[in-house]
């Protein structure tokens, strides 16, 4: 462990906010900060935003920089938590190969970890949530696309070129349907947000009768999942249609996930957590029908952390050791 | 490491087969025995022949027991490695909660450490053979039935239950072909070779004409892996179409591993190291087709220990630390 009982600060960067938290190792949460709609187009200005924003929870919670043991920086992927730098954010306007540790180190004059989203929030349910105690743990998180971070044997790993998780694109269906990533038949072409919207445009456009189109007032470039959930609650029946096929390839993905690393917890972000009630009992069961009985205590649920996410990200992020030497064998 | 530069004895029981080794951390290979055709029906009497021919071993390589850092065995899951247990094998008859470890120790009065086989091949290839030098390194068994072991930054990544790398039963078509163990659409339904062998008397029952039915001189009950690869030797044409599908299936299931797991090498036994010609560069094109541009570095291989993969499978889990404290959280 890399901090003992001293503050840290986490910076969880996303595209639409970035949260800024100060607080311990234990999970106590001393002050927080959200930047919403925030990107400027150039990478130096946005990290200058986030660096003042930074000195001004320090400040609030009048705390000198010099206490904080380490800053965690959670941030889209791909990214090389080595060199500190992020390769490329799509959803980041101008972010290419920023290297943001040491550009932060600078403006904060503290060590940074920094860490793939993916990852840092599975460390987070892990950690705090709902991987308490797992000893091989995989958290899916499920938005506009799908990834995981896997937290095995009480490690984070990571792959060998930094890219563990991305179960989003293994192949469930073979030559099945085109991913936006440019291959086929990936578990995010049938379940990741953005793919389900383009889903139903196409759908609507080959002349599908369905109240999405009503909720967004004919306008299909507001179709997204949230209006997919909002359908599936009116009882519109395209929207249910949608939801066996989409339950059915997550089920398939999580029971790879399983089977594969004999997992004894698989936490569910966003969509799903959001909606227990709508996903998450016939998910389990079509998860068990997919797994041998003796796997089937493993527990299948949706992460806890909600609206503490990106805090607990960052925060579990400034808690890992620095990169570098870990890689050495030990068996 | 459990063990320096000194003595270490690699026990590797299979169902036709068992192997002795006396060696070295280092791979040095002093003394070898082969059981064949060696069960008796009891587990008691089996341990008792395996012990036997360890003091023969020892005895041959004039070496003194007690000269033995440790005794590693490799056996048939699904085992509990901690317990020192074999659950059940169904190739040794009469295994049922055969307490290995124990019964050994008292045998040679030596440390004794068990592994299942596919985790101790996987070892060994990443220590000694195809694997060397990987950091995120899974071989696969590709043999009656299909699994995999997984090396992980450096150390064996075993699972919650001990069960991790059940790839061959990864579900890869969505209700797909029944598999033997009771799931559907499972990798080893399609690539393992008591399915494949299965396959082919099904679709020779239903009236396929194909060069397999001659090779077996009629008796369905000959077929197997092997004769499907003598066929396709000597150009069948229906041996050649099953060949296809095979690949496919074996592709797709080695992209979930390499996007799961950001491996930097996966290698494959048996059948396609015994058969490179016929199987890897097809094989490896059909993978690359189903990863990521930037994951083409990604070795696809076969092992290449051949003969030697069993006295290196038993030295490697006579290197492994004895287990239980091990599971510690460390990040």
């Amino acid at each position: 462990m890399a901090a003992g009982q001293g503050l840290l600060l986490g910076i969880d960067i996303g595209g639409t906010k970035t949260h800024i938290a100060l607080g311990r190792a234990d999970g106590e949460l001393l002050q927080e900060a959200h930047l919403e709609a925030w990107t400027s187009g150039s990478a130096e200005r946005d990290l200058e935003t986030i660096a003042g924003c930074a000195r001004g929870v320090l400040d609030a919670a009048r705390v000198d920089a010099r206490d904080v043991e380490a800053v965690g920086v959670s941030a889209p992927g791909p990214l090389d938590p080595v060199a500190g730098v992020v390769r490329d954010a799509p959803n980041l306007p101008g972010w290419h190969e920023v290297p943001i540790r040491a550009r932060l180190e600078r403006a904060l004059g503290r060590p940074v970890r920094l860490e793939n989203d993916a990852n840092a929030a599975a460390l987070a349910e892990w950690r705090f949530g709902a991987g308490r105690g797992s000893t091989a743990f995989a958290f899916l998180t499920m938005s506009t696309g799908v990834g995981a971070g896997l937290v095995l044997d009480g490690r984070l790993y990571r792959g060998a070129r930094y890219g563990a998780g991305e179960i989003g694109h293994v192949p469930v269906v073979p030559d099945g349907r085109a991913c936006a990533c440019g291959l086929r038949g990936c578990l995010e072409a049938y379940t990741g947000g953005a793919a389900l919207a383009a889903r139903i445009r196409e759908d609507v456009g080959a002349g599908v009768k369905t109240a999405l189109t009503d909720l967004v007032g004919g306008d299909l470039a507001r179709i997204s999942a949230h209006v997919w959930v909002e359908a599936l609650r009116a009882g519109d029946a395209y929207a249910g249609r949608l939801r066996e096929e989409w339950l059915d390839r997550l089920a398939q993905g999580i029971a790879i996930v399983v089977l594969g690393l004999d997992t004894d917890c698989v936490a569910l972000g966003t969509i799903v957590a959001r909606n227990t009630d709508l996903f998450l009992g016939p998910l389990r069961a079509r998860v068990y029908e997919r797994i041998w009985p003796r796997l089937r205590d493993t527990r299948i649920v949706a992460g806890e952390l909600g609206e503490r996410l990106p805090a607990y990200a960052g925060l579990c992020t400034a808690l890992l050791e620095p990169l570098g030497a870990s890689r050495s064998p030990e068996t």
